[in-house]
């Protein structure tokens, strides 16, 4: 079985700290992958946190892999040695059901989870990209484009895709008023996603302490909703609003921003339930739903639009040694806009 | 100005009564119309009660009206006098504007409810169908298909299109799951609706009480919400639920019955807010919506719809001076499915 060093966490309270484990030995349809670069996402933190209650300890997290193909086995026809690719958030699902036809398999039960979940065997356990190597079936790894930078497109595979699926499904594009909650690693990329599909973008932020970036990044206005007149002067204002934050947020106003027939849309979990006045919904037919990354086509094709429109995500890199450090920034909003591992720097 | 005689609220805490007033002198695009039968609607109740905080006093209510034209205006083009006609929720809107085109002026800020509003002029308050009589401009006026009885169409004006636009709106029809909650005068017209669309119905009622009407009007499933197994049987089940019930029932576990990009449609307003969990969206791309009544065009559309498949609600005809014993009846649930007021018994 080949090693694979990374960092773990082993305990819900304890910092992440080096590990060493082993990788599955390469199937005929499996690609290994050098891991270049790894995001920290905010459901790492979670997880390993326990946060979700689910943590099965050691876990090496890390759902933002950009690497280098290493090997490839003998039935690999998408991917040589060489090539640049991306993981995201599974590695696995249930192949052939009608979800997989649909090109909507990150919502089946069968999901395998890039880490602190099982593989395909429901018996192996995944472990993620805060690690020099990883061993993927083909069909779950994408092609990052060539002009894009490594560091840089490692954030799409969970942050971009996580803003593209929902910009798409609810038809985000030239004539639509879209509002993205939250300018931090997520809204960033809806931002500059959002613009590239051609929507009016307007960034709804607690403060206006990021708005000279978010009108660089593509959006068209930008305000602040610790402001109460927001909510005033932009009733009736959206088609689309996607709501990046989990924070406890005034859930009812946010839904008189939008026109009639107009999504609200959750990306960020919040943890207590959202109280959903009827009468918020009801004149005006609007909606609440929620939304969950993206396929693999989907991702590929959103990988594709960033290489079209030259998109990557904002990031600050950092060497694997300073991941806890960051993990409190992370919960402070203090990054512009995602954290970028240096794997390179696990030699060090 | 002509005479109309009816039941009013003069009181949040008192009985309806009868009342004598005057109806505006019909303009030239206006139809004036006998009214035979009024639907009582759980609206009329929570108007009266002043439940909404909106009520003033005195209020004629009802707006499911059934009638015959008596009188038409010089521009009216649509009817003439003996037609069989019905108005529902609303008797005017701010004509030309952007939404009237989309035909979904029920959304608009500008719409004149039929009582315990004001007219265009916002002056004049409206008053319903509890009483002899109305004037409505001819573009909120519906034809009543021919083969259809006038008592029992009466409902389809507010119940009929509550439960057909959604339905619609959401795509019901052949190889659709849909689940109708509660089995009372809205649900009982989703039943039939959405089984002549050509959807497959499910009612999910507190009990099996009505099970043999619903299976009768067309459903193909019938479960007991007091049922814990029905919950788990159905898991993952419907395309679109419609909840009808403005009871507080278990949200999350109802969404919990959706497919991936099932819908859940409010059209009952429960008093408090709706609890809904990131997680019973997220997963699933889910959503929680509203619906409100429909358009004048689609009003039309549901009762050519109607008259082609021979729909309409399940009545118990009363006199008028019954009306508030019914009141306490429809409180209790106790009428199958849908109480309408005899107008004739107001001569009586």
């Amino acid at each position: 079985m080949p090693i694979a060093r990374g960092y773990a966490a082993t305990d819900a309270s304890k910092p992440l700290t080096p590990f060493t484990f082993e990788r599955r030995n390469p199937n005929p349809d499996d690609v290994v992958i050098d891991i270049k670069f790894a995001g920290i996402c905010h459901s790492d933190i979670h997880t390993v946190r326990n946060e979700w209650k689910n943590a099965v300890y050691p876990i090496v997290p890390g759902h933002e892999i950009a690497g280098i193909v290493s090997a490839v086995g003998s039935d690999v026809t998408k991917f040589k040695v060489g090539d640049r690719v991306g993981v995201g958030c599974f590695v696995d699902s249930c192949i052939g059901c009608a979800e997989r036809d649909l090109d909507r398999e990150q919502y089946m039960p069968g999901l395998a989870g890039t880490y602190n979940d099982f593989e395909a065997d429901r018996k192996t356990r995944t472990q993620g990209g805060y690690s020099d190597s990883i061993v993927v079936r083909e069909g779950y790894v994408m092609s990052i484009p060539d002009n894009l930078p490594l560091d840089a497109s490692a954030p799409l595979l969970c942050a971009g895709i996580t803003l593209y699926s929902p910009l798409r499904h609810w038809n985000a594009g030239p004539g639509k008023k879209v509002a993205i909650v939250g300018m931090g690693g997520l809204g960033h990329m809806g931002v500059k996603l959002g613009a590239a599909m051609g929507a009016d973008i307007t960034v709804l932020s607690q403060s206006l302490s990021k708005k000279e970036d978010g009108l660089k990044l593509g959006a068209k206005e930008y305000y602040a909703t610790n402001d109460p007149e927001t909510f005033t002067k932009l009733a009736g204002t959206f088609d689309l609003i996607i709501c990046t934050v989990s924070a406890e947020i005034d859930w009812n106003a946010y839904l008189g921003l939008l026109k009639v027939d107009g999504s609200f849309v959750v990306v960020g979990a919040p943890e207590n339930p959202i109280p959903v006045h009827a009468f918020s919904i009801i004149p005006g037919r609007k909606s609440i739903s929620g939304s969950m990354i993206g396929s693999i086509k989907e991702t590929q094709e959103m990988l594709d639009f960033c290489g079209e429109h030259n998109i990557v995500s904002e990031i600050e890199k950092i060497n694997i040694q300073q991941v806890n450090e960051a993990y409190e920034r992370v919960l402070k909003s203090d990054v512009r806009y995602r954290f970028v591992i240096d794997i390179a720097s696990l030699a060090a």
